[in-house]
Order: C-alpha cells, then structure tokens, then sequence
C-alpha cells in the first residue's frame, strides 16, 4: 500500500532481508525475485549485493523506490556471475532517516576485504555501542545498525566472518534478522528472543535464507525450516552449517506478523499466515457475536478474518468494500465536505449489497482510529443500517522496541480512550476487540512464544535508559 | 493490472469517459477524481479538459501513463477556474496507435470556437466517414473516432452544439459513448444500441456523466439513471435534459462487462456487478458440479464468482491463491526451470491450503489458455491433488467489434479446440464453462438486451465490408 | 543559449528547417545530424519524420527539449529505413503557444495519403485563412502555419503535391520557408520576398534543403545555391527540380541573420556571416571611433565584430569577458546586492586585463537595454576606467512580421529613449550604434535585397489589419 | 565540455572545492553559486553541506550531474539558515569509482559530531594509510581520500578540528586542497608543495575559499591571497587565521592549470590565466614560426594562445572553426565515411575564412592525437592549403600523480613517437611544440615553483611502491 508511504495508518514492518549461495545460479537475479515476493515488508528502497564466492569485489545495487524501479531490467541482473548474493527492501524506522544514504545492503571495506550487510529489526544498545565505537575513532555515514554491525566485525581480528560475528553477536542487544557476505560465504543470524522471522530454504546447488518463507516459492526453492533464535546459519559451497553464538531465550516471535504484516501465503514456526487469520475470525465472532445480515472486511489485510468471522456466525460473507489499485504515491486529498460524506478515492462500499443491512466490519488492528471512522461513513454513505465494528486483535496501547514502526504511544488510540470512547469515535454500533488469549489461541503457539508487548506493554527485553 | 499493457492476457475494455457541468464546484478537480474510479478502464493515457462554461478558451492537459501520473499534484487542478470538465482514460485499440497524438480529450478549434471530445466504443464506418470527409478537403492527426466527430460537427453550419450533434449522430454506425463540450455545455450520447455504457448523476449545482456509476460515489454524486440507447444528454448552467436524435434499437449492453470490465461497486441497468458475478458462480456450481474439497478464485476479477460458487456447492471458499500487488509495469521473466515449475512473480498459492486438495478454480474467462495452465501448475505445485477449472463464462471464439480489445481470433484457445482438448492444453482435471443462457440468467435481464456477439457470433451491427 | 527560453534578452530566430531525398543514404539520420546544426535557431522542440519514398506511412519523432533531448539514441534511426526526410527545430513566436501540440513536422493524413510539413516564417494572413477554412468546417489542433498549409493542400484536388502547392502558395501572405513531403518527394519554398533563408545541397544521391549551410559541411553535403525567392524546389528519385509558382518580389532577406542569428559559418547569399560581422566591427570604429585601451566583445556573438573594431582602431582585441557555458536551463538568480555589484553567473569580467584600461565593448544589439547594463557594472566591477560601448547594427526600435521574435516595442529602449538616454541608462561612458548605411554596407548586397524593417519601420509587407 | 565525460580527449582536473563561513550571508546558497564558477573543474557530480555554525546537524546534498542538476531550484538553498557552508565538484579520478557513493562532500558523525569533507587532489600514502586504519578496525565505505580524512581526524583525540587536523595532516603525503568543515569551523588546507591551487577571500561578515579565484567575482566576495603551500587557514565567527602545520617545500603548482584547466578569468599565484595563455602564443610563434595566411584557434580553450601566435607573428587571427554549443551529454556518431571526409558534429570550418589559404592551427596539448587528425582533417575539407599545427605547451609523455586524469602512457602519442611521426599521424603540414622553457617563462614564475611532471618525468614526489 504505497500511499502508506505518506500516510503510515498502519504498524509497519521495518524491513525484509533474503540472500543465499548457490552455485550454478543466477543468484542475484534471483534475489531480485525474492525481493519481488517481500516487497510488502518495505517499498522504501531495494538493494542487492552479489558476489562470486572467491572473496573479490562484489556487485552492488540500491537505490530509493520499489524493486522494480531499483532494477528495472531483469536481463542486467541475469549477467552478474556471482554464486552468492544478498537482498534488502526497507521502510525507514524510528531515528534511521529516510535518505539515500540508508539504503542496504551497505558494502563496505575492511582489512579482510569487502563486506555487505542487511537487516530487519532494532537494536536496543545501538547507541552506547555507536558511542563506544566513536570513543575508539569510529566514524559513522548512516544511521543504520548494519553499519554498526560492520564497524563490529571490522574491529575482530579475524579473517574468518564467522568467528568475527560470533565475537560480536553476543555484544548485540535488541531484536534482528542479519543476512551477511563477506563475498565468500552468507551468514543468517536470529536475535536470541528470535522477535523477527528468518527461515532457510534449499535450492538446486545451494541454499536460501529470506525473512518470509513466501520468497522460497517464488524462487522455486524448498523450505527446509526456521532459523532458531541465537543461531547463526552459515552458506557456503559446502552447503549450510548451524552454530550457536548467543545465549537462547525464549522464542518471542512478533505476534503482528500474523495479524498483518506477513504475507498470508507465508508460514512463520510452521502456522500459515492465512489459516491464522482466518481463526483470528472464528473466535472474534465466538467472543464477539452480533446480530447482523452481513460480514464484510477492509481489503486487503482484513478478509481472511472477516471470512473466518462469517463462517463461525453462519451469516454471508461479503466483499461490500472495494480498493482501487491505481492510486500509488500520489495523493489527491478530497475536499473537506467530500471527506465528511464519507467519499474516498482507495475505497468505496457497494451499495446493492451493503444498503438496509446490518453489517459486520472486520478489520486487524485500529492505530489512530481515523481509518476506522472513514469506512464507517463509507458504509454508512452506501446505506448499511448499522455497522459493527470487529477487530482481530486487541487494542494497541503500547509502541514496538524490535523492529516495528507503530506511531508514538499518545497518537494510539486505545492508549487514552476506553471501549465505549472509541466506539463513538468510530461512529461504530458497537464495538469488540478479539481478547489477547483469544490472538494468542488462534495463532496455535504456546503464549511465551509470542511477543505481544504493543498490546500488553509486557516486554521481553527493555531498551536502554 | 498494468503489466497488462505488455502483455494482455484478458479482453481490454477501451476507455472510460466521465465530464459533468456544475456552478460552483472545482469541476477538473472533480473529473480527475473521477478518472481515478474509471482507471480500470484504460491505464495508457489520462486526460481532462475543462472550461468555464462561458465557450472561452479550455484548459487542457493529456499524457501518457496513469492517472496519477498525468496529474501528479491535484492542487493544480483546485485552481482551475471552471464549471464544466470532459475527462478520458484508455488502451489503445485495434487501429488506433498507441501514439501520445491519440490521447483525449482532443480539443481543437473550428469556426464557432472550442471543442473537446472524449469517447469510448469503436466506430463501424469510421472508414467511410474519413474518406468522405478526406474527399472534402479534410486532414486528420490522429485515429480516434474522436476527431472523426469533430471534424462532422465543424462541418455543420449550426453555432448551438445540440443541433451539429443531433445532425451528424445519424451518420455515425457502431459502438460509442461520447463526451463533448464546446466550453458553454457538456454533452453525452450513447449509440442507439447502447453497447457501451454512460450514466447520469447529480452534483450540487449540476450534473455528471460517467462511464461507470462508480466515479459517483467518489466524487459524491448521486446516481440519477443511465443515459438510454440513443439518448442524447445536454449539462448546461440551466441543469439537464434530454434530446432523442437518433433511433434507438433494442437495447444491447455489453455482457463482458458484468463478467470482467467493470468496477464490483458499479451498476449497470441497475444491476450491481458483483452481485451478478456472484450469481454467476451459483449457477456455474449447479452447471458443472464437482466433487472437490475447496473452491477457489483467481485475484482479483474472480473471486466474487468462485464465493458464489463456493456457497452454491457448500464448499469452502478458500483464498489459495495470493497475489503480489508491487510487480508494476516491470516484468521480470522467470527462467525456464522455473517456469515449468509453476514460479510465478505474481501469483502463489498457499500450500497449507491447497495441499492434498482438490480444488475447484474459478477464472471469468478463457482467452489464449496460457494463464490458465500457469495457474494450474502453481495449484499442483503447491500439492494440489486435484484441480477442477470452473469459467464463469461461455467460451470467447469471436472478436468484438464494439469497442473491446479481444485478441484476434486465431488464437482464442477456443475457436479452434473443443473442451476436451482445451482441458488437456491446460492440464486441468475437470473444465467446466458456464452456458449462454445462465451467463444471461444471472444478469437477469432479457437475452435481447445484452450483446453477447464474441460467445455467439450473433453481431447485432455488422462492420463495413 | 539556453536560458533565454526563460528570460529572451535578444530577439529570436523562430526556427529552422531541413530536409531532403537521397537514395541509399539514412535520410533520418542525417536529418537529425543538421538539426544539430541548426539548433541555435530554435531549442524548444525538435522533430523529424522520415519516408521510404514510395508514400507510404511516415516514421514521425518529435517533441519538447534539445535534438539531443528528442533523439537521444542516434543507434534508432540508422534503423529507419528511408529516402527522404524532413527536420524542425523551434522556438515559439508570437500566438503560438508554447505547448507540445506545435511541435513539427506536423504529420497528418489526407486523401491523397500523409503529409508532413515544417516552416520556419510567419504568415500575415493566416487569420483569414483561418477563418475562410473554418467556414468551410475545418477544424485546428495547433496554432501552426504548418497545419494551415496542410488544410490548403488537403482542399486542392490534386494528388500531385507539386499541383497541389502550386494552387496553395500564390494564397499565402508573408515570410516563409517551408519544406513538405508526402512520403514520396519532398518540396521546399521560399516566400516571393525571400525573408528567411533556405539553401540547396548535394548529398551522394540526391539533395538536401537547410536554412543555413552550416547544416551541408555537418551532413556532408556540398552547397549547390540559395534557393530563389518564391522558388518551388522538388526533391525525389529523379533528383532537384525548381518551378515557379509565385510572384517574386525583390529579394528582401532578413539582415538580422547576418547580425546575430546565422551561425558563423553560414553563408547567406554568398556572403559568409563570420565575415559580414567582422565587416560591421570594421565600420563599426571608423564610424565611431574612440580613444581607448583595448576591444572587447560580449560572448559569443559579438567577437568576431569586435576584432574587426579592434583592427580597424589599432587596438588590441581581449577577451575581457568569460562566459560560463554551465548555467544552462537552471535559472538562480543573485541576490539584490549581488545584482547592483555586477555579479553575474553567466559572465565574469578578467580583472587583469581590464583593470585601469578603457576598454570598447562592443554588442551586436540593444533590446531592453537591461543586458547592456549588467555588462558594463561587470566591466566597472573588474576596474575599468572607461567602458564605451559599440553597437554593430542601427538601434532597434520596430516589431518583426517575418518570424523573429522581437519583444513588443513598448519594451525596446531605442523606441522610447534617444542615444544620449541610452547611454545613461546603460552607465556607459560612450555610445555608438552602427548606421543603417554602413551595416548595408557591411553585408555588401543592395540595401533593396535586406529587410532592415525592425530598424527602418520600413515593412515590405504589411500584415493584416 | 560534457561529453568528454564519456570519450575524455584532453587530461582532466579532478576536482574543485569552496567553501567559507560568514554570519548573515545565505552561505549555502553563495556555495552553490561558487560551484558553478568552478563547473569546468568537475561535472560528473556535485554537492553542498551547510551548518549553522553551531556545530549542529548539517544540511546535505550531492547527487551525480552538473550544478544545475543536483540544485535544480535555488529558492530551497536560501531557506537553509547556515553560516557556513562547503561544496564540491567532481570528476571521478584513477582508483575512485564512478559511483554516486564516491560524490562529496562527505559527511560522516564522529565522537565529536558530525564532519564535512571536499577535496581536490590525489594522496599518494593512501593505500598504506587505508591499510593502517583498516588494521586498526576501520571500515570504507567510499574509495575517496575525503572519507581517509576523516578516519584520521576522528582517531585523534581532540575535539578541536584545528588540533585534530594538526595531527593528521603531517602524516599525508601527496597533492591536496581539502576544504572540511565541523559544523563550527571551515577549515582549508593546501599540501606542502601546493600542487593544487586554494585561494582565500573576503566576504562581507567573514571569508570564502576557493580553488580558483574566478568563483569570488561570482559570489561578489574580493581575493585576499593564495593560501600557500602546507598553511592551514580556519574560517570562523572570529574571521581568518592561518596555521601552519606541515612542512613546506618548494611551492609546485601544476603548470597545466595555466595551459588548460583554471578558467582565463581566474589568477593563480598573481598571474592571470588568460594572459599566461596569450603569452604561451606569442612565444609559440617566436619559437615555431611559419609562413602562412591566418592563425586560429580551437576553441575554447586554445583561442588566448592563437590570439596571441597571430600577434607575434603579424598574422590576421581568425575564427576559422565554430563550436556547436549544444550537443551535450548524447554522443551521436558520425558514419564512417562522414567521419574521414572530416565531417564533425561539435566542430565546423568556415569555409570562406580557410578556402586557399596556409592555416596555422593553435591546440593546447596533444593527448593520443585523434582530436589533431580529426580537426585537421575538418581543415582540409573547408578547402584550407596548409594546416600547421602548433602546440602551447611541450608533449605531454607521463601520467600523473597529483590529481589529473591523463591517459595512461601507453595511450599518450608522444610516449610512443617522436615529432616526425606524431606530424605525419596527424596529417600536419608541420608540427611545433612550445619548449620547457618557454612554457615556463610564459608564466613568469621560477620553473622550481611549478610541477612540470607530465612533460618532464621530474615528480616532485615519487608515488608509493
């Protein structure tokens, strides 16, 4: 949704990461595909790094846009001999600024040669490290922590990359999905906590490492399981090999990646993001039934829950809100008296179907509530009686320290107003929120294995004072 | 779905036409607005023109590419000083070029001052027209039936816009809905068979003609009716009225456009479209029945008619396919290996769904079959056991000569296999198409009132020889 | 000079024009490489359109922006295959606006097939013609005297262009020269008074038309001869013939290009404009002469008038002025103080060489006056004692009707002020404009074969009322 | 000349850089002004930092392209409320990629703050200094001698950028003007034998450098000095104060400055570049003289030395070859016959002037000997009798070590052959040389102050093993 980009309404994820080795492909370009297929985790910028596997200079390319217009020619990509490579598609997040100069992978030289380093996530300790580092003369160009990781690698003696990142990986604190080359192997690293996703995939000749097992479809590679949290995952010609280097908490996987941000074809610790959804439905509509004629769901995040919803009520699922897909980055803001009747360019509610009826609105989260308020008046504009609003997660009180861009705490709604505030802030008939218990059952994990901390405030790893 | 434009898979509506008069409102601003519902229908080229009712010199601007990006600052467009605009979305079709001469509005001068005209359809003696008209000394620039209308209108004697139009509308043959202003009125006219549709709405202080009743509600206008076959429409400063110049035959509305072209949230003769199309799919259910565990539909056209499937054969609906929506004009070609495989940039099946399954797949329609033997692969790719294709359609075997972009009819897959061998080209397990006679049930208007011509071969208006 | 499409400080050759028939040459190509040549009589749009010769449809390129701009790839039109061609380079003059539509050549279709046209002029009775084809139901698209041409052909039965222009030509009124084809020949023409310039070449099979002769050395083609006032030259696979089908006046071409618009190496009538403006500079200081230290002239139009000045005075000619060939579109203006110091980005002034020495300036015209007076605080700035500045062409003070862009004469400083207001004006310390005798005289041809209008106001031809 | 940038003829400067600090000046604004005076110093990329003076985040921006490119609206720079500002325009030179991560100024954070580096020149200790700092955990981003700096700087421990750079500085070796900045102070620095040329300025409430004079006419400020070789100048709220904090050796300015790169306007070490050209003319035809009818020039750089050859030698100066101003970036190329019969897109005889006559042809240098044949052969097609070729300078036969892009030696033609063959390569009637000697004597300094390296092989400063 690239209006987003203007006008975040919505957490976001920070970024996407991917990269493997394997020889007798065309790894760079299949990156590029890969990247494709994680687009939805940052539209910022793109970025590949490839290289040979014998340690020389690597080919890189980034730029600000999508991975279509960061690589608009296929055919380039498919010319770079390379047996490895890595990917990055990116959002800004919190201090890291939105210009050219953050863009990953950031390629580097350092005595061993050369290195190239992409990650998902937030370190908590980044700025007693970066102090640190400056103490001892370092000098930074962007904002971001692969810089940090590379400046940490850099001051390891060693020539080899896995001893140098063991060496270092302990120092980090915080939450992150690394993918590393030093034009020689890629390294894959969970945060102990594992707050954000990485799985391994196997493709002919080689192996796949991608922040969403939806990429290893696209590039016709296998999924062969999830990175664990604290391990690192070295590629190499020899295939792949697992080490320990951090200390293993208890996985706390990010509980907004099946509530939103993940694709539904995806499958995080072995759930697929869809079928989740659509449970996140079933038992919203069991803890939060309604007298209605008709479900409906904001596209497109919300109609697996909103079809889970309707199946569990008996009553019809329908589609009473349709998107227009040709808005992108522009944005032409509505008059004021448009905005009020409830007229929007991205969305419009069908009136033959929503007109006279009590309908059931689904939607995943609400941040600031506006969203919410606008497709009530587009429901209401179309004739619906009465619109109940529904959402498959509990109320967002809290912001993200591991990765995930959710706006201050005192633009969040459900921090300062109650269940009935928000209701009428909404213009909603009523309003239910699906119970933590009830998010945590439907995902099918242990509760501990989920980080849950934006809606409890209940954080597995505190930032630094 | 822009990477169309490369490669067009499915039949292309033409255009799209919108343009209103109303005191007092930003009417450009407003006909951009509007462009953006009809962007479905034309993603080439975007155009308005818009003037002040007065019969002064308009203002006009047209380029080539999105809507968005024509008119990429609507602020802009608020400082037009007009109460009247004409706007016009396309694909170029058949013989006209896909040249930026032939993007519309085409404004021109002629004796009595400005004129601006914006159309969809095709005509039939388009060339018969042009050679008279050559024969009298006439030049044409572009190949639009647009400037074929201007220059008939120039050559009559009358200064009153009404009565040029309502001489010269006798001598056109074919498909049309029309759009023109001369700077002090704003008319619309529909061919005498209505074979593409226009609608009427009513603004604050005037009214608006639109391709699709869509634009309405994003401009927040109320529908008033659909211009009839024949009808002449004139929007000035004294409001509306109707004019008759032309006779009217039975009504012949194109029936793709409840199957494929048109917006879900649009009516056409007061039928919702995607009620119909959800209705297609109950029928398509009682048709082709099939033991099957799932039902599911391609993104985003078929999904309502694979619900109604699903509902009608009390299966499951299931979204197994998961589109990506950030491929963009770019198109990256996967490798062969992974084209065999069923890889697919823009589509992916969700293999916690699908596997082990067998699955109905409802598409709208079949053109080439390529598209449909790359979905089945990405089916059973992702374990489908089964994978039964349902079209909610009859078979397209003839090409249209009303204004919609059909590939030529040598390579419609079923112009030249029976379904036997169609099920085989597209390795399906089953093939069911829709029969004539229920697509027409599920509109649920008199067969005589719809052109199903590219099914039947039984064109209501032959072409010049 | 590119900025002065933002701020025009001189007037301004409306266009340039070429083409021509060769068998076995890249008739495209080479068009493109004299439009090169001829970029400094128009920089706002360029165009080609290119025909095999056998009449059939035209390959037509064109658009806003530099040759190089319009045709960036010189590797697609060696692709063309063609016999015949025709270019255009513009400015916008007078009612033409400045939009993409007046680009040339302007390609049309007409009974007899395509045509395609370019000019360089103005016609004083185009508004006649307008209107007298608007009765007769034409209609217009641009405001070019290119379309004009077109209706007038396009009306004329003939299918034999030659016939056809033949019957057109004795209707137009004004300055022009025009190259046309229709795909099969191509035909050039210049008015009966013979304001603009068009010259005929040799090319290896076949010939080449070009306003000036700098475009034949670019092409590689030899300089055969002017063509005649109210000559008709055809060009095709027969070679050149020339026909007359309009009265001759006597020859009245415009002596502005010999001051300022031709380029150097032109030559006009046989006298080359390098040699014609050192003649001015030469008659320039017996005319005025003046006690001073050295000669200067403004970059880059003004130099070879001020060697001339320099060795007809026994002074040393300097380069006391550098431009910066870097500024181009871009337009940053210096702040107030900065402007009153004399700063300027586009010229500075060698201190060195000026300082303490009284120097001649010569230009080779004053419009507005507002230049002449930066250049002298520039010069005063860098230390000079003196600064007289010398003019190589009478004081401007009347409008152009034969296609130069001159600002209205209410803005001209020789229509309002004398010579010693003018002096005041520009801060010199002395003034001398060259006479209308001695720049006559300077060209060598008969005063009876110049326009000299904008000084004289002494028109051939008057435009309509 | 800009598409040298992609088929270099002549050696090319790498650089230049400003910069200054003044209260109640829109500095970055002046800066950006500045860069377009020294546009023809670099015009691959360019960029501007600016700082409050308080020591505060700066305002950045680079980006490949001309001046006009990067800072296309010039409004924007005077909304920046700074103090100080530097800025940058560049080639890419030897080992420094052509890539946007290479543009400057660089600004990096270190532990006190954030730093802003430009610099012109060339360090010879690089390689070892880079393999110092990377031992000692540094890592590279960029392949400048701006971000080494900066490593040096931010290894130091003082806070103080006078201190810091104090350290640093003995410890390069090689050419360097460097122009860095801390958000408080502008320091510039210029190497100990000053092969790169710095020179300092007065503004109203502060001071300006700048590595050619020819900037402070620009930017209305007044030259004060040449900052001299091995001196430190620091620009603050307290004025100008100089430090000397290396050893000072012979000052070696690069003679090329004053035959080819500095603007004629600008003066170096008190001599006026443009007269130093006319006195390398003069000298020229004292030392060569010939018997022939005109001399001329290629423009633009070689028109001083001409004018001054055709002075000594009582011969009429002539602009025999005109420049076509506007071919840009695009390299369109000739076919191979146009290109031996001498046809040049960018170059043109004058025929009129040359026809009969015995030319004298003066070039500033002679690189690999394609321009030479390319431009007499332009000669010999306008119908000249005779060309001799003189060169103002002697042949250049070795690289350089001190920051200008001259070929590789093998491609030099005066490495390989000596006058007779380089005469006959070029198809000169006859050759000649400007001597050692005479080149120094031409611009009046002691031969020891100038680095004459390239022609005599007598490096100042042996490059590293």
């Amino acid at each position: 949704m690239r209006d987003e980009i203007i006008a975040p309404v919505k957490p976001r994820d920070a970024c996407g990461v991917c990269g493997g080795f394997a020889t007798g492909q065309d790894m760079a370009f299949l990156t590029c595909f890969a990247l494709y297929a994680l687009q939805h985790r940052g539209q910022e910028s793109a970025g590949i790094a490839a290289g040979t596997g014998g340690g020389k200079k690597m080919w890189v390319k980034r730029g600000m846009g999508l991975v279509s217009e960061v690589f608009p020619d296929s055919a380039e990509l498919k010319k770079i001999k390379c047996n490895l490579a890595i990917g990055h598609v990116r959002y800004s997040y919190g201090s890291e600024g939105r210009s050219p100069e953050n863009t990953q992978p950031l390629r580097l030289r350092y005595r061993h040669g050369e290195l190239a380093t992409a990650h998902n996530g937030h370190l908590l300790n980044s700025r007693s490290l970066r102090l640190e580092l400056e103490e001892g003369g370092a000098i930074f160009q962007t904002d971001t922590d692969s810089e940090l990781l590379a400046h940490l690698v850099a001051r390891q003696g060693s020539i080899n990359l896995e001893e140098a990142l063991a060496a270092v990986v302990p120092r980090l604190k915080g939450a992150y999905a690394f993918v590393v080359t030093d034009g020689r192997k890629v390294i894959g690293m969970r945060d102990g906590y594992g707050f954000r996703p990485l799985s391994l995939g196997k493709l002919d000749g080689g192996y796949f490492l991608s922040s969403e097992t939806c990429a290893f479809d696209t590039i016709g590679a296998e999924f062969v399981r999830d990175v664990l949290p604290g391990e690192m995952v070295v590629l190499d010609e020899q295939g792949v090999r697992s080490l320990r280097v951090t200390g293993a908490e208890q996985e706390s996987l990010c509980i907004f990646e099946y509530i939103y941000f993940a694709r539904p074809d995806s499958n995080l610790q072995g759930k697929n993001v869809h079928l989740v959804r659509r449970e996140l439905g079933r038992r919203l509509a069991r803890e939060h039934p309604v007298k209605a004629d008709i479900v409906s769901g904001v596209p497109d995040s919300s109609i697996a829950a909103a079809s889970g919803f309707a199946e569990e009520a008996r009553l019809p699922y329908e589609m009473s809100l349709v998107k227009n897909r040709y808005i992108g980055r522009t944005f032409i803001k509505p008059t004021q008296q448009m905005r009020e009747e409830g007229v929007d360019l991205k969305l419009n509610a069908v009136q033959k179907i929503v007109e006279g009826k009590r309908v059931v609105l689904v939607d995943d989260s609400i941040v600031r509530g506006t969203t919410s308020l606008k497709l009530i008046r587009i429901m209401r504009r179309a004739g619906a009686k009465e619109v109940h609003l529904r959402i498959s997660s509990p109320p967002v009180s809290g912001s993200c320290h591991y990765g995930i861009d959710i706006p201050n705490p005192v633009d969040l709604i459900a921090n300062k107003h109650d269940l009935e505030e928000i209701r009428k802030m909404t213009c909603a008939d009523s309003l239910g929120y699906l119970s933590m218990a009830e998010t945590v059952a439907a995902v099918g994990l242990p509760s501990g294995n989920l980080c849950q901390a934006c809606f409890t405030g209940d954080y597995p790893l505190r930032p630094e004072e």
